[in-house]
């Protein structure tokens, strides 16, 4: 058995990464530590826990995290680089769920999310945990930088054609629209429900933090710098991404053929048949990207559609995908639910 | 492993019963049944099954039912009652999810049914299946008569007032919200988005079907004909009911320590601390009623909140919960997921 | 032309307020004011105003506000009983839409809503600005109680039954819902989209602020102190309130005749036909207040069912209905607008 | 006063031209037909009309309408092919919201709407409906094709880039989003709340209707064929279109003066301000298309984002806009409404 510990776990990839922790064969909760509410249940704050998980929330200074063999950290921003050295250092594996190890250009980073970074050199060891991408490193890797929730719709998306070497990288387009749990459970005004239900909206189209992220990822897998325009939206569902991507093919290519055989030996990755068209959520509360490709009207503009659960492949279930890997478990262990339609 | 059908599989109780069997380790699917379907895969019309239910739509000629062990009709009222004595016949143990069974009053039956009753003498024996009152019958059962949604909601919060014989029973009130879902996947106009979302209205105010029903599960366990003004009420949810119950105290009780003593040992009725008021979403998913009970002011109406997940508690997973009662297994058995919250 | 001010425009009731006074063919906006929003136009914050509001925000300092015929305050709690005296000494006439006048005993007040009342005697001179009941006395009011939305709801639909004498007033039960909009433009966690959407949950059961102000109105009708549980609840919509009431009647009566000759003469309460069952989408973005009268299987218990839009006839709307009686103008001025359906 | 008659009157744009018909003030509403539902009155159908509309609806064989001055269609598309000629004759002019006269070419038309076209000869004459594209001919036009929804929105943002010349028009892309209102109100599984809530996907990438209209518009613009990849997707809203939309600039433009140049004089588009992001609930319920323009990070990719409500300025409301034209009336005479926000 595995002992775990999660920092932070008052938000929703805390609650989130407690739901598939707690259904975990090889696990066992160690602590989840918050300040605010240190020795309170975590079941009174996710009643949906009453009866699976019965630990309180621990104070950071009580929690012995360097006990555990994993650590979480589904902190904001900016916690993660603070407390990382000393678990590693205790023998400790980490993931993060936030942004602190992501970006491998130190400069970049701290333009996008406006702080010093506290340890260069961690960021430089952290593998990016994108397992369909890194799976060998993340095998080995003592720190993990889990994706963003875009980043993994996106790059899963793309990879393939980009991979092959069939699309022009100079100008791709990514229109993406997210759930409102994206947002976090914070107290703000644009995130209530009477702001965002029934209301559709673009954000961040002069520059979102998910951008330099993508472009680095698609960057490695083009061999060169690729020229992104990346735009989210807001939809009113609680959790779900669509990404539509758009690009130009440079060559003829059987599109879905490429996109089977990428996919062809991953369990979270399905290719819809021909002419399918993912609903967010056919991946509800599930690790499952769905992806399809399109070439409307036999055109040289291939579309291609990408849904995740942003709670799930897009942050905690991608985050025990990769403790899985670490530590040589069954890749689906504990993440392999069907998904809840309707 | 129990070798297990579903008549009628295209509906929300039909997928639901495929995610919950599909996850249960002592259940090997051995077919599904649709006229209108046969031959096509179930994971196409429901794509959140892809990967995790491999069948095809079997035509009901082909399907073999009389070599299962058990099936589930998830058909429109009518069906099963004509189909149900040939496979007891056979051996087959049957759950009906639909209403043929419910009602011992025949004549009351066919009032709020509109046809004739095709088999009088199985509906004396069938059992109704809520576990939390005919666990001991359920266990010899051939054939339940699995309860209605709101009927679960209802009779779970009133049967500790009503069995310790504190409530005035001439006149309790259940006034009962339930998401969409419940209205089925049929094509109504009244079910769509556009009429349904951001709306909210009572309906069935003179009379709904699962009155007769509510009534004759409080009768038995009041030993007398009890009073009840149930008022539906539709909301914008998927999945989810909500009763919230009114009746008059006849006796001083400890009600918070009745209600935990009433269900100590059932898994699946969470009787909430002093004060609570369950929200649908923490049963989302899950087989869990949640209830609370109060006392408003002090005065002599108790008010109880009793909340379930319609397609789990009240349809789908207590059919799987009855099936485990039948055949010996672990009540819990492939239904003690954890809701999805958010 | 009224020259009309705001108080604190920056939340629902203000906004609504500003939509509505906006397009009153009487009015001309002198000021609105806010602290935080000095300065910035209204219209930034509320872009469906663009084009037809264009003033700023303006510093409470500034505004000038004793120049006004009419003064709104869409303040929270405790806001209005600071400046209304002032206001109304400089012959200002005052509507608050809060709930600083609306109790009538002081210490029940100051109980429910924590703080010190600073002005009882202005308690006693301010008129409850429910139409149907107090007309006479608001033609002739300085200062308006504008009614909380569950109390008009709930009023409304009982108070035929309680001003014919024909039920038991000791026992009388509302259970009521309404949509998050009616929890303000707050940012708190228990109203942002991921906690309340596909949600539904009773709150405040112990004790509402609305119990007091709705029991008060109807024990002045019923001539003696009333009975009352009130069970609010939170439901996935914006706008809408949906009050489900419930009485014994003491004796027999045309219920349907009974409702719809008290409100014969009134422009925005509409009693549906017998058998009706109001939505609270078919009042969407209007004033009216649509009831409909049931008494289920014939027996003794009536079921009243009373639909508002929280944020029009609950709120703003109401309050420009009474500042159309207080000016004289046609009662329907400015607010005659149809309801927005689908 | 005007005569005017609706055929077809059952789904969202007939209702939602009797809310805006019902107030304007030089309307006469001489007849609504409906087969199904003859006799029976338009507020039993649609309750949020109770008070505002009188009418029943008609038979069509009953309903005189070419004792109308003006006749809308708001029926599926083929039958108002049928009508018009017989009412053209006599003298009645005709706006079809429908898709029977928007394209030009008779074969593409047949092609995307499978069925012969009853009179070409009434397509050469007919006038597509964009006020800001044509208004002139509007003035003085007989038969109006009004733009179908998507088409409205994607139009009104690309326009000015095309006209201006300033884009590669061979690879326009626009993705769109719309709300479930506008698929109807047909009972269709796949736009039920169960189905459609909580949800997000695309459709008809393959090819959709409204890519041929789009395209004849912008051609026309244009002066030459444009490329457009046109993709569809459905949101959980009641109603709203967000079209996203992208093209490559060819040369140096001040993109925000040339929109606010382009739609100084349009009354129905509102350029925000430099960096907005128009929300669908800002022109929620009104004739308002908001637009706002985008060049992230300075490259040459241009982000056109343009929202309206599509069953007001997307159809009902631009019909109307029309016959205010057609009849010399203010373009914004019973459409000047304010957004319904929140």
């Amino acid at each position: 058995m595995l002992k775990v510990g999660i920092v932070g776990g008052t938000g929703y990839t805390g609650v989130e990464l407690l739901r598939l922790l707690a259904g975990h064969s090889q696990v066992q909760l160690h602590a989840i530590t918050s300040r605010a509410d240190a020795g309170s249940p975590v079941s009174q704050m996710f009643p949906s826990l009453r009866g699976h998980v019965n630990l309180n929330f621990t104070h950071p200074d009580e929690a012995h995290l360097e006990q555990c063999d994993m650590v979480f950290f589904a902190t904001p921003n900016g916690i993660a680089m603070q407390q990382t050295r000393e678990l590693l250092d205790a023998g400790v594996r980490v993931i993060d769920l936030a942004a602190d190890f992501r970006i491998k250009d130190i400069a970049e980073w701290e333009k996008w999310y406006g702080m010093s970074h506290a340890c260069p050199d961690l960021v430089a060891e952290a593998v990016y945990g994108l397992p369909e991408v890194n799976r060998e490193k993340i095998k080995k890797a003592r720190l993990i930088a889990n994706p963003g929730c875009y980043p993994t719709a996106v790059q899963l998306g793309f990879l393939p054609l980009i991979e092959a070497g069939v699309i022009d990288t100079s100008s791709l387009i990514a229109d993406s629209k997210s759930g409102v749990s994206g947002a976090g459970r914070k107290a703000e005004v644009h995130s209530l429900f009477s702001e965002s239900a029934d209301n559709f909206k673009a954000y961040g189209v002069a520059g979102h933090r998910h951008l330099p992220e993508i472009k680095q990822g698609l960057s490695v897998a083009a061999n060169k710098a690729v020229g992104l325009t990346f735009v989210p939206h807001l939809t009113p569902l609680i959790r779900g991404i669509h990404a539509t991507l758009y690009g130009k093919l440079t060559q003829n290519v059987d599109l879905q053929t490429l996109y089977e055989q990428r996919y062809a030996n991953e369990v979270f990755v399905d290719v819809l048949p021909v002419g399918g068209m993912p609903e967010t959520r056919s991946v509800r509360g599930s690790n499952t990207c769905r992806i399809a490709v399109h070439r409307p009207q036999g055109g040289d503009t291939v579309v291609v559609l990408s849904v995740i659960d942003n709670l799930v492949k897009g942050a905690a279930g991608q985050a025990v995908q990769n403790m899985n890997i670490m530590f040589g478990l069954p890749e689906a262990e504990g993440i392999d639910m069907i998904p809840l339609l309707p």
